[in-house]
C-alpha cells in the first residue's frame, strides 16, 4: 500500500470539490426482520446515487477488528490508523472540546475514594454529580501549582470524570495507568515504560499527591485515578497531505476535535442535521473538501433502537438532494464503523460505502444498503484507501512513475 | 503479503509453460454507449477462455493511484512497484532501446537555448528537428571526453530530446534536475541530495559546461537541461526470482527495455500483433514463460479513439486460438493499467484479469470484460500477486511451511 510520503508527492491542485458524508455506525446486520437498517429505510435519494455511483465495503482497521471512533475516522481521513494511535486521554480531551498542542499530555481522570492506608475503596467516588465534579475542579484549579515547570489544568466531565492536561516541554507518553482497576486494591501510580517518559510519570504522580492534599476533606472524592495518558499524535495536516482546504461539519465535540486534530477547519454551533446541510451550502464556495457527520445513526445503534436508527437514515435521505444539488464533483456516503442494533455497540462488520464521481465503472448495485454493496465495484477495501479514490475521481492525483 | 525473499524459497522447477498477455491499457469505463471497450468488442475466443478460467481485477499500485507503464509492468512481473522505482532517465533510455548496466547513470536531456547571462530563453531550443538533433549528438560524440574517469554518451531522441548516459564506477543518483522549469529563468545545475551523490552531480555539471563549450556556435541549441538522472534499479532477475526461462515478445522499445531490465530474453524485430503471435509459436519450445505485449489498446485509449481500441481488441481476439492451440499450462490476459478512452490517459481503475490454468475454481463470469470481472473469483487483488497465482497454477511453487 502506498504511504503518506509517496502519496503527498502525487497530489496536484484542482478546483474540484469533494463531499465525504459519514453516517456514523450506519452499517448493520439483519435483525429479526431479516433486514439491516439501511435495507429497512426508504432512501430514494441515496438509492439514485447508488445506481449512478459505485458501491462496496470498507474495513477501518482489519478483518474482525472493531474500531473506536478515533481510529475509524482517521482511516476515512486517509491516515493509517495503526500508525497514528490516538490515546484515550486525547480522545477524552477532544470530546469535551479541548484543543491540544504538541506540548500537551492529556489524561482521562476519575475522582475516586481512598482510605487512610491508600486502598481505593471506590473508583468512581460514589458517582458524584456533575455539579460536585465542577466545584471540585474549580477548587483544584485554584490550588494547583506548576510541577517542575509543567502546568496542569483540569476540566470537568460528567459525574466523576474529568480531564487533566499537563503542558510543558519534554513530556512523553509511554506511560501506564494510575488505576488499580478493581476496588479494594492498593492505589497505583503512573509508571514509565521508557526512560524518556520517566519525568512525565513523576510529574503525573506529584499531581495525584497534590490532588490528595487539596481534596483531603472532600470524601468520597479524595483522590483521582489517571488513565490513557497520551499526547496528540504528530500528524501531517490534512491540508498538507491532500492539498485540500477542508471543512468539518459536525455537531458532536469528539468529531470536531478529531477534525481539528488533522487540521480541518471546524464549524461551531451546529446542532441538527438540517443545520449541518444548511452550513454545507453556506460554506460551499470556501472549501474544497467537506466532512459531514451524521451522529444519531450510531447513537441509536448503541441503544439497540432499530426504529429510530431507520428513521434517522430516512431523515438524512430527505436532505441528500440539498447536497447533490450543489453538484460536488465527488460525493461519498459511508460509515466509520458498523453499529448493529442487535449488538448495541460498534462492530467489526465492513462498512457500506457509496462513491459517485465523474469517471465511474458500472456495477450491479442500485440501492444503498449492505446487500447491494455486495454487488459493488469496490469489493472490500480498507477505509484508508477511500481518500485515494476520492482524490483520483476529483482529478487531484498525478501519475505514479512514468 | 509475501516478499521476494520468502517467495524465491518456494520456487520449484517444472516443465510447465506460462503465457502472460498484457493488453496495454485495455481496462476502460463506460462511454456514452454505456459500455466499456471490452464490452463493445466481439471476443468469442477470450470469452471462451473466461468461461473456462477465473476473472477479477488487479490494482497496479493501490486504490486511486494511476500508474506509469514502468511500475505497472514491474508489478505484473511480480515486483513490488513501491520498492523498485524506475527513474525517468532510465525509462527514457529503455524507450530508445539502450541497455543499461549497473555502472550506468541515465538522464533525459533537452537541447535548450541560453543567453550570455545564463538565462534559459527556450527550454526546447525552438523544438529543433530530429535531423538537427542527430547532427548535434554526433558533434557532441566527436568532442566529448571522459570526465573524471566517467565516459558520457549521448543518443538522439525526437525533436529537442536526447538521452545522456554516464558510465563509470561510483555513480549515485540521489540528484535534483538541472532545469529551471520555466523559460526566462537562470540556468540550473544538478544538485546532490546526499554526500555520496556529490561526485555524480559534479560530473553531470562538467558535462553541461562541455556541451555549452562544444555547441557555443549552435544557437538555438547551445546548452542542455538534464532531468530524471537515475540508475537502473537493482532488481533480482526474473529468472532467479521465479526459476523461469522468460521471453519477452513486444514491439515497442520501452517494454522491451523493461523486460531486459528484469532479465528476460527480448526478441527483436517484431512489428505487428501477427508477428508477435508467430514468434511465440516459434519460440514456444525454448522458454517456460512468455510475456506478450499488445500496445495499441493503450495508444488508442490515449487518443480517445474508442472504435480503434475496440477493433484492436477484436483483432487480437482472432489471434487467441493461435496461442491457446499451443496448450500452455497457464494463460493470463490482463492490462497493466486502464486507459479509458473518455479520460485519454492512464487511470486508476482496476484492471480486468483472466487466468486459465489446470486447477480453476468456478465463478459466474463467462465473458472477458469489466462487468463479468465483477463476478470473478479473484475480486480485486494487487497486480504484484498475479505472478504468484500463475506460478501456483503452473505447479511451480512449493508449500509454505509444513
Amino acid at each position: 500500500m502506498i504511504g503518506e510520503k509517496e502519496l503527498v508527492k502525487l497530489v496536484k491542485s484542482s478546483d474540484t470539490k469533494i463531499v465525504l458524508i459519514v453516517m456514523d455506525g450506519v452499517g448493520d446486520i439483519p435483525d429479526k426482520s431479516g433486514k439491516t437498517a439501511l435495507e429497512q429505510a426508504k432512501t430514494p435519494n441515496m438509492d439514485k446515487l447508488a445506481a449512478e455511483g459505485n458501491l462496496g465495503f470498507t474495513l477501518p482497521i482489519d478483518w474482525g477488528i472493531t474500531p473506536g471512533s478515533g481510529p475509524s475516522h482517521l482511516a476515512l481521513f486517509g491516515y493509517d490508523p495503526l500508525e497514528h494511535e490516538i490515546g484515550r486521554g486525547v480522545l477524552e480531551a477532544l470530546g469535551i472540546g479541548l484543543k491540544l498542542g504538541p506540548n500537551d499530555l492529556a489524561a482521562r481522570a476519575n475522582f475516586a475514594t481512598r482510605d487512610d492506608k491508600g486502598i481505593i475503596t471506590d473508583r468512581r467516588a460514589g458517582r458524584i454529580s456533575s455539579e460536585v465534579n465542577q466545584k471540585l475542579c474549580e477548587k483544584l484549579s485554584r490550588n494547583l501549582e506548576a510541577i517542575d515547570g509543567v502546568t496542569v489544568k483540569v476540566y470537568p466531565g460528567k459525574e466523576h470524570r474529568f480531564v487533566a492536561v499537563f503542558s510543558g516541554e519534554g513530556l512523553y507518553d509511554n506511560l501506564m495507568d494510575a488505576d488499580p482497576e478493581e476496588t479494594g486494591k492498593m492505589e497505583k501510580f503512573v509508571e514509565a515504560l521508557d526512560e524518556k517518559s520517566a519525568r512525565s510519570a513523576d510529574i503525573a504522580n506529584k499531581f495525584i499527591k497534590e490532588v490528595q492534599q487539596v481534596l483531603k476533606d472532600d470524601h468520597p472524592a479524595n483522590t483521582c485515578l489517571l488513565r490513557g495518558l497520551a499526547k496528540a499524535p504528530g500528524i501531517t495536516g490534512f491540508g498538507d497531505l491532500f492539498g485540500l482546504r477542508a471543512c468539518a461539519i459536525a455537531s458532536y465535540p469528539m468529531y470536531k476535535g478529531l477534525s481539528r486534530l488533522v487540521g480541518m477547519e471546524v464549524i461551531e454551533g451546529l446542532n441538527t442535521l438540517e443545520d449541518e446541510v444548511e452550513e454545507l451550502k453556506k460554506q460551499y464556495n470556501n472549501y474544497d473538501f467537506f466532512y459531514l457527520h451524521v451522529k444519531k445513526t450510531d447513537s441509536y445503534g448503541e441503544d439497540g433502537n432499530r426504529p429510530s436508527k431507520v428513521k434517522t437514515i430516512e431523515e438524512f435521505d430527505k436532505l441528500v438532494p440539498g447536497i447533490t444539488g450543489l453538484k460536488p464533483d465527488v460525493i461519498c456516503i459511508t460509515s466509520d464503523h458498523s453499529t448493529p442494533t442487535d449488538i448495541k455497540g460498534h462492530s467489526w462488520h465492513p462498512n457500506p460505502i457509496l462513491i459517485k464521481g465523474p469517471h465511474m465503472r458500472k456495477d450491479g448495485a442500485c440501492a444503498f444498503d449492505e446487500s447491494e454493496c455486495l454487488k459493488g465495484a469496490y469489493g472490500t477495501m480498507f477505509s484508508k484507501d477511500v481518500m485515494q479514490i476520492l482524490m483520483a475521481q476529483a482529478g487531484r492525483l498525478k501519475k505514479f512513475g512514468a
